[in-house]
C-alpha cells in the first residue's frame, strides 16, 4: 500500500469517523438523561387527566364555530399562561357554521319504533316532517349505481358493513365513503332524504356523526341522517324479510352562515434558535354529542402537558416548542388551513409538526418523514421510547395528523406517534366520546413519548427537511 | 341374634334398600340418556336465536299494555303452534298503562349541554318546559335526610356509585333504591322534579329507564328521570367545582288509563299426568327503549326452544310443560300475579316453575327449593348438566324468577338456573337492548340446559312439593 494511498484511505476514514460520530450520537447524554427523566415525571404526573377533565368538565361539547369553541379558546389561553408559556394567543378566522338542531327519525311501517339517528355535517333540513318509502342499499356502490332520479319521493338507505376494529383504524377510509359522497348519489336519484349506517366499529346504540364532503363547492340539499349499527342491522333484516319500510324523518339541522373561530397558539421561546419551531398540537373543537374527551380533548392534553413539563425543566430548549390548539378541525380541518394561510411566510421555519389526534390509548410506533441525517436522530429518540413500548415504524411515512396536512403539503417536516386506534371508533364522533373512556396511565404514556421526543427534537441541531 | 331382630334388621335394610335405589336412581337410563341427547340438539340447533331475532324483529320494542305487545302474544301464540304445541292460547288481563312520551333535558348553567336522560316507569309529566337550580344528593340516603319543603323550587339530582358488575347482579338491589323510592323523598322536600343516576354497570351514554315503587297505592306526581353515568359523572365533577347547576326539563310521559294485556301460555300435554304441570317460561314485555333482546326476548327463547325440543320427543313426558309468555313484567309483574290468580284454583298441580329472565349469558349454577327426596332428583340433573360447565348451588335457594314470585308465594317449588349476569346491567333496560347483544352459543348452552333438565322432571314421578 503506497503512503498515498494509506493518506487517501485515512481521509476517508476520518471523514466516514465524523460522521459515524454524527449520525451515531446525534445526542448527548445529558440530553438523553433529561429526556428519560422527563418521561419518569409524565408517567408520574396527574396533569394529562387534570387538563382534559378541565376541558371536557368546564367547557363541555365545542362544536367548531360555537360560543362554546369560543370559550374553549379563552380556556387553552389562561391554561397556557398558568402552565408557564412563554406566549399564549388566539388566531382568529372566520368559517361557515352547521349547527345542529332537533331530529325526530322513526320507523312507522311495518311498525312505529325510534331510531337512534344524528344528521351529518353538512346537512339540509327537512322543511316540516316528511314520511316516505325506504329504498334499500347493501352498500356504498349500490347507490353509486343508482339511475338519476330514480328515487323521487323516497329516502334511500345506504347499509354497509360493521367497520373493522384495529391498531391502525385502516378500515375508517373505505367505510367513510357512505358517510362522504353518498348524499350525492341519493341526491342525483332525486331522494327526499338519505340514511347512511353509521361508520363505527360498535355494536352500540349510538349513531356516528361526522363531515361530509362537498360536491365541488356545493354542500348537500338533502337531509342525511346516520343511524347506529343496531338499528342499521334491524332495517337490514326486515329488508332482508321483504317488509317494506316507511320512515318519519323531521330535522332542522342547517348552515347558519359566517362565524369567529380560532386557533390558540402556545409557545415556549427556544433559548438559541427562537425563530426555528417545533409545532405539536391537537384540535380544540369536538362534535357536539359527547363531549370530546377522546376526540380530541386527549390530543389537547397530551399536547399541552407533555411542552408544560418542558417548560418546568431549568432551561429552555434551543429551538421554540410550540402547541396548537386548532379550532373547527372536524368541520373541514378549517383551523389547520387557516394556520398554513397566516404562517405562510414563516412555515420555512417550522422544523417539524406533528398532531396527536387519534385517541388516548397507548403509542406504540414512532414513524417519521425527514431527511436521512435526521431520520438516524428519529432512530436514536425511538431507542429512548423503547421502554414505554414504542417501535420505530417506517422513515417514509407521509402525515403528521389532520391538521399538519395543510403544513405538510408545504413541506414542513412531520413524525408520527401512531396510538393504538383499536377501540377509536367504537367512541369517534357519538355521544359516547366522554372523560370516563380514557384511561389515566394511557394517557401518561402518551405524555411521556410526547415530552421525550419533542424535547430532543427541540434542543437538536439536525435540520430536519427532506 | 334372634329371630325377630333379624327380621326387623332386614325389613329395615328392605326399606333403606328401597330409599337408596329411590334416591340414588330417581332417573332411569333411558330418561338420562333422552337429557343428554336434547342437550346435544340444542347445542346445535339455531331455533332460540330465530326465535329471539324474530320477536325482536318482527315485532320490536313492546311495552307492557301497548298495541306491540298485542302483536306479541299474536306472535307468540302462532309461533306456538308452528313448533308443535298442543295448546297455544293468551290469557287477558286489565292493566293501567303508563306511556312514555317526549323528553328534553339539558344543562342550562354553566352552559348549554344536552343530557341524556329517560323518564323512570310511573313518572308524572311536566306541564310545559321548566328550568330550575339543581339541588345535589351525593346518594339516596342523603336525599332521604332532606326536610320537608326544602326542595320547592328546586329539582333534586340523586347521585350514586357505578353498580358493581357481578355474576349474580348482586349491587342491583342496593343501587335501585334511588330508582324505586328516591321520588318520594323529592316530592316530600318539595322539588319540582328529581334526576336520578342510572342504575347500571356500564359507562356508556344511555340512561337505564325502569319502574318506580308507588307509596301505598300513589304514583309520583313530579317527573322523575333518570340519566346516563356519564352525564351523572359530568354533573357531580361540576358539582364539586362548587358549580351552581341549573337544568331544563320538559317530559311527556305520563299515565294513560287501563289497557288490556295477557299471558300467553304455551302446553305440551303430558302423556301420563296431564294435570300436573312444569311452569317455564320468560315474559314477552321489554322496555320500549331498546327491542328486549336480552330482557326479555333471551328468555322467551330460551324457554320456548327447550321445550319445542322436548316436542320433537317421539313420545310427550309425563306431566305437562307449560311455557307461559308473561305479559307486563317489567311495569310491575302484572302478568304473573293475573296468572297466579287466574289459576289460583289449580296452582296445586304446578309441581314446578321456574323463569328465564337473567339474559343469555352462560348458565353457571342451578339451585332448587323442593323436598329433600326431590333435592336428590334435582341433584342428578345436575350431574348430568355438569358438562356444560353448571354446578350444583343451594338447595334451599327461594326464587325462580320475577314472574313466579305469586306463584312461590303459594307453595309452588321453585328450581333456578343461574345465569351469568355480568354484562346484564350494561344492556338492562337501555336503548342498547339488541338483538347483537346476544351470543348464539351462550343462548344454545341455555336451551340445552333447560330443555335436559324441564325433560326430566317432567318424565319424573317425583313430588316436589316441601
Amino acid at each position: 500500500m503506497q503512503l498515498r494511498n494509506c493518506l487517501a484511505l485515512g481521509a476517508m476514514l476520518s471523514i466516514f469517523s465524523v460522521q459515524l460520530l454524527a449520525t451515531q450520537t446525534p445526542l448527548s447524554n445529558a440530553q438523553k438523561q433529561t429526556a428519560t427523566q422527563l418521561m419518569q415525571t409524565a408517567l408520574e404526573s396527574k396533569l394529562g387527566m387534570e387538563i382534559v377533565t378541565s376541558l371536557t368538565t368546564e367547557i363541555g361539547p365545542r362544536l367548531g364555530g360555537s360560543e362554546a369553541e369560543a370559550r374553549a379558546r379563552d380556556w387553552g389561553v389562561e391554561l397556557g399562561k398558568r402552565l408557564g408559556f412563554d406566549k399564549a394567543q388566539i388566531e382568529e378566522f372566520t368559517m361557515p357554521f352547521w349547527q345542529r338542531g332537533k331530529l325526530h327519525i322513526a320507523l312507522t311501517s311495518p311498525y312505529q319504533q325510534e331510531l337512534y339517528g344524528t344528521a351529518l355535517g353538512g346537512a339540509a333540513p327537512t322543511q316540516e316532517k316528511i314520511t316516505a318509502d325506504i329504498v334499500y342499499f347493501r352498500d356504498i356502490h349500490a347507490l353509486a349505481d343508482v339511475k338519476d332520479g330514480a328515487l323521487k319521493g323516497k329516502i334511500a338507505f345506504v347499509d354497509g358493513d360493521l367497520m373493522v376494529k384495529s391498531q391502525t383504524g385502516a378500515g375508517y377510509g373505505q367505510a367513510n365513503q357512505r358517510r362522504r359522497i353518498g348524499w350525492q348519489h341519493a341526491q342525483r336519484g332525486g331522494a327526499l332524504g338519505l340514511v347512511v349506517r353509521s361508520v363505527g366499529s360498535d355494536s352500540h346504540r349510538f349513531p356516528h356523526s361526522g363531515m361530509m364532503s362537498k360536491d365541488g363547492d356545493k354542500w348537500a340539499s338533502i337531509p342525511v341522517i346516520a343511524i347506529s349499527n343496531p338499528d342499521a342491522d334491524h332495517l337490514r333484516r326486515l329488508h332482508n324479510l321483504d317488509t317494506p319500510l316507511t320512515i318519519s324523518l323531521h330535522s332542522e339541522s342547517k348552515w347558519q352562515g359566517d362565524v369567529s373561530s380560532g386557533n390558540v397558539v402556545l409557545d415556549l421561546i427556544g433559548s438559541e434558535k427562537p425563530e426555528e419551531i417545533v409545532l405539536i398540537g391537537g384540535h380544540l373543537d369536538s362534535w357536539d354529542l359527547g363531549t370530546g374527551a377522546v376526540d380530541d380533548g386527549a390530543g389537547i392534553a397530551i399536547t399541552t402537558a407533555a411542552a408544560a413539563l418542558i417548560a418546568k425543566l431549568p432551561k429552555r430548549p434551543k429551538r421554540t416548542i410550540r402547541v396548537v390548539m386548532f379550532g373547527a378541525e372536524e368541520v373541514g380541518l378549517l383551523g389547520a388551513f387557516a394556520y398554513a394561510k397566516q404562517h405562510e411566510a414563516n412555515l420555512t421555519n417550522h422544523v417539524l409538526a406533528t398532531e396527536s389526534d387519534f385517541g388516548a390509548q397507548t403509542i406504540w410506533q414512532l414513524e417519521s418523514n425527514v431527511n436521512p441525517q435526521a431520520t438516524l436522530l428519529i432512530d436514536e429518540i425511538a431507542k429512548i421510547l423503547s421502554p414505554l413500548g414504542i417501535v420505530r415504524g417506517r422513515s417514509d411515512a407521509p402525515g403528521g395528523g389532520p391538521d399538519i396536512i395543510p403544513m405538510a403539503a408545504k413541506g414542513v417536516p412531520t413524525i408520527r406517534l401512531n396510538q393504538n386506534g383499536h377501540d377509536y371508533f367504537d367512541l369517534h364522533h357519538t355521544p359516547d366520546d366522554t372523560l370516563d373512556k380514557i384511561n389515566p396511565a394511557e394517557l401518561a404514556q402518551n405524555i411521556a413519548a410526547y415530552a421525550a421526543s419533542i424535547y430532543l427534537i427541540a434542543d437538536s441541531d439536525v435540520e430536519l427537511k427532506p
